[in-house]
């Protein structure tokens, strides 16, 4: 299984991060989590530079992918020739976004028919692209799922192991990064959550 | 300001890169929030290398400095070069450490008389350096903070915002990287663990 996650020049540290460490709790042959971008270092968005662990074309064959957030999103998403490299295929994969990431879904046309969860600054420009936004921190339907709020990478992370690996590793995953003496309530809440699917009144 | 993170090798990517990223939304002229490391290079725990952006010496002189987590602390606080050269002093400096971090400060002799906080798999090491662990996600007492479990290290961010720049900043860095639907609920939460103090009874 290898789970790329999406980084690109100017990203949050949060949305990329999280994901990865909450992912890399897995510990089995065959079980990759990287760190994706289109350049051999990328800088995020506070000018801390990452070396870069597989290329957008790796990403296009991941059975997951995450695509994380940054302040130049919707520069990236402008970017035709960089766009063109992202092959990401639902009917394939799951596919991921955090905050402003859910930008690159729209612009691939992914979250047809479907509302989505980002952060509130990305909020307008993805209403703008016809998309509803959800007031709520995770939703998921099929193979797609979004979420809003840094922190809500946490979700994402786990929603990926429940989908891959089941529940119950996701909750441990969840455990171990949880505060102490909050760990039980974080994993109910959670795992809950990731379970989340919108009504016409969103049930979370 | 300079507010260090120490990160070594075998970091926890959690531990350093939630502190960095909170503290980085304080946007101030003067405010630099970097990531120290003895080396220019640092591999994490899963194999992500980032580049650093302070040495130990500039740590030794900043105004708080955040002492990472990851699987090589022990051999850490056993290198007596290393450990030589931090020079850190609760007198002069906000220090705080997030999880087996704590280690190191009990190393360097600055939890004398105090509880901590710890992840649950340092525990039994930070009790034979004879301190006693709390079963609670943060601890502050004067200018020493200790935090247990990876993601507790967003309250650790939010206290030295709060010492550094006061509640209403480390309320608004906490607000913006909460989970939406969630901000108001993880605001008041954080806010509240952060003046915890440990009574006879804790009091959190």
């Amino acid at each position: 299984m290898h789970i790329s996650i999406l980084t690109f020049d100017g990203f949050n540290e949060l949305d990329s991060l999280i994901a990865y460490g909450i992912l890399n709790r897995i510990r089995q042959p065959g079980w990759r989590v990287s760190l994706t971008s289109p350049t051999p270092r990328v800088r995020s968005m506070n000018g801390l530079v990452l070396e870069s662990q597989s290329s957008l074309a790796e990403a296009s064959s991941a059975d997951a992918v995450i695509i994380g957030s940054g302040i130049k999103t919707r520069g990236i998403a402008a970017d035709t020739e960089l766009m063109a490299q992202l092959k990401l295929d639902p009917a394939r994969q799951l596919l991921a976004a955090q905050c402003s990431g859910a930008l690159l879904l729209a612009k691939l046309g992914l979250l047809q028919g479907l509302p989505a969860c980002t952060d509130l600054t990305t909020k307008p420009w993805v209403q703008e692209a016809g998309i509803e936004v959800l007031n709520q921190p995770f939703f998921a339907q099929g193979n797609i799922a979004t979420a809003g709020g840094c922190l809500a990478s946490s979700y994402v992370a786990a929603w990926v192991i429940a989908r891959l690996q089941g529940d119950e590793a996701a909750a441990a995953a969840l455990h171990y990064v949880a505060p102490v003496g909050e760990k039980e309530e974080f994993v109910s809440h959670a795992m809950a959550l990731i379970g989340c699917i919108a009504e016409p009144l969103p049930t979370c």
